[in-house]
């Protein structure tokens, strides 16, 4: 076979792949609610409780730069990424497992690093390590998490069940782990010209936070749940609110309005567009690994959403699953799409 | 910190390492029935079921070589030495996700072929493929498996309950997988000095197989509920049965006694050993990846145990923890030893 005739993976996009790749498996068990296709794949405990589970693989050099990334940070992210998935399914993350794979320029010690950052996770959020696998690499580091949740039965959330005219929310602010991430980019750049300059990260401290040391929202789950409100459909924001809300759409079969001017960008994620000569709307659309939760609730409980703290309610949903438009503050509507990978 | 400072990890050895790293790690959850320390995780669904979870990542250059390794066998054997984790917990696997990073020298076509040896497997086991990530890598191949199982809560057989007297039990025969890759290895290096000659594998196909594409044994599981015979202790051999049966040792804080010329080990294994000049009790010992059961039965079933086919009982369990012995066709005894990682 040659090698032109080969598609190559990177214009057929993840999604494309994950469906090109997982389209001959059949799913026959019963106990199966859920597989492949949201935040996490859901199976049946007993009767009225579910178990669910999702995996992240984290590689050097692609996810993570180690200029940068303190170990420690590095594995609080790894976990804090998992247990996103299983609260972006209003579900109770439980037990994690860790494999790594690990090349020689790694001493025990910053293992030892990686996994204080990993049990520091595994403390806040009432997580237990069960099992793992820790095996050489011949370059770089890797780190796979898989995390197994529980959630009753009729409490779960997907992707696919939002109803038309919901509002969509959306939790926290957006474009800020990306507008971290090009600040690092930047001082690394300066750094590799000349070590001996100090890297200047004054003023950007919170988002270069958002980027080495993301949250999961339990706190909006727990909030939610204090006020009443059970979602329609939810998702958590890893690659941008574009290509979130256009899952919404795809699986739930509707269209989508986003208004710009409700969508939530801190100040420093704006200043730092600036700088870089950006539109401070085009890392909130497209940035990824904000790892906030966005999610639809009935319009009946608009007055009950607007009194939860750190949620800002952002559009609806059209039955017109054709329709999948940004409303500018000034200017004509614009169709919204997912860029990157 | 200067780099002689800094502990090797190849110094400490992967026990030692997992031992370390996990120390930090506390255990509260109430229904997790264990934790770190076995074959697999396991975990309550209900007041009678458990599921468990086994996680395995295999890595290009280190666990596989794509010269001789087809993608399709290396699919299969990336499930297969998941599932015998979960058969070697007397459990019945349910559910895998599989991540794979990939770098860009990977066609689709290379991946259709990855999946559909993880399909086969999948089909072959009655086990359903439910999530997953894929992405990139900047050399080489990741491919992690996550795999989860259910039993009932009385039926899982631990490393840790092996009783004194014990008759000690293998499946199959050990050390083929071994001698296979030295075989391919062989092969390869010949390849490599002139690529216009065909590798010579003739004779040694079972062994070469045992390498690319072993199975995991859930007949052994299902013949030992056949003939009513439940284990009281039991591990999958993927390091060599050295080291396996010491885990059973250390776990269940007893001895062993080991009889040489009871090891099973087929021809090809002894006559591919004979060829590179080692004893062919060597890569029974020590060889790893044969994806073997090892097991202990009370002495009461030894009748049961000899009529079940493919099992060999080669020693038994000995009161004293000190004693880890080899007892040789010839000569005095020898004390039992793992090498390798």
């Amino acid at each position: 076979m040659k090698k032109n005739q080969l598609n190559e993976i990177s214009n057929l996009g993840e999604f494309a792949l994950i469906d090109r790749l997982s389209k001959n498996f059949t799913i026959t068990d019963k106990k199966l609610v859920k597989g492949i296709g949201d935040d996490a794949a859901v199976f049946e405990a007993s009767k009225d409780n579910c178990f669910l589970v999702a995996t992240d693989l984290l590689v050097e050099g692609i996810h993570f730069d180690l200029i940068y990334s303190p170990l420690k940070h590095l594995g609080y992210k790894a976990v804090a990424v998992n247990l996103s998935d299983i609260y972006a399914m209003n579900a109770k993350p439980k037990y994690i497992t860790v494999s790594i794979a690990i090349s020689k320029k790694f001493s025990v010690q910053a293992l030892d690093l990686l996994y204080e950052g990993i049990n520091l996770a595994c403390e806040r959020f009432d997580v237990e390590l069960i099992g793992g696998d820790t095996t050489s690499s011949l370059s770089g580091l890797f780190i796979n998490i898989t995390v197994i949740g529980e959630a009753k039965k009729d409490e779960i959330v997907y992707r696919s069940t939002a109803k038309k005219n919901d509002l969509i929310c959306v939790s926290g602010d957006l474009g800020a782990a990306y507008m971290g991430l090009q600040i690092l980019e930047r001082e690394k750049e300066v750094f590799m010209q000349d070590p001996q300059i100090q890297p200047d990260l004054q003023g950007y401290d919170y988002i270069i936070e958002r980027q080495l040391k993301p949250e999961p929202r339990r706190d909006i789950i727990n909030r939610l749940k204090e006020a009443g409100i059970k979602p329609n459909s939810m998702i958590d924001i890893s690659d941008g609110l574009s290509s979130e809300v256009l899952h919404l759409c795809k699986q739930s079969n509707l269209g989508a309005v986003i208004y710009e001017d409700k969508i939530p960008i801190n100040q420093q994620t704006a200043q730092a567009a600036e700088m870089f000569r950006l539109l401070p709307l085009i890392p909130a659309l497209n940035g990824g690994e904000d790892y906030e939760l966005l999610f639809t609730v009935p319009l009946s409980e608009k007055e009950k959403i607007e009194r939860v703290q750190d949620v800002s309610i952002i559009g609806y949903m059209h039955e017109d699953s054709n329709k999948k438009l940004l409303i500018p503050v000034n200017g004509e509507e614009i169709e919204l799409k997912a860029l990157g990978w």
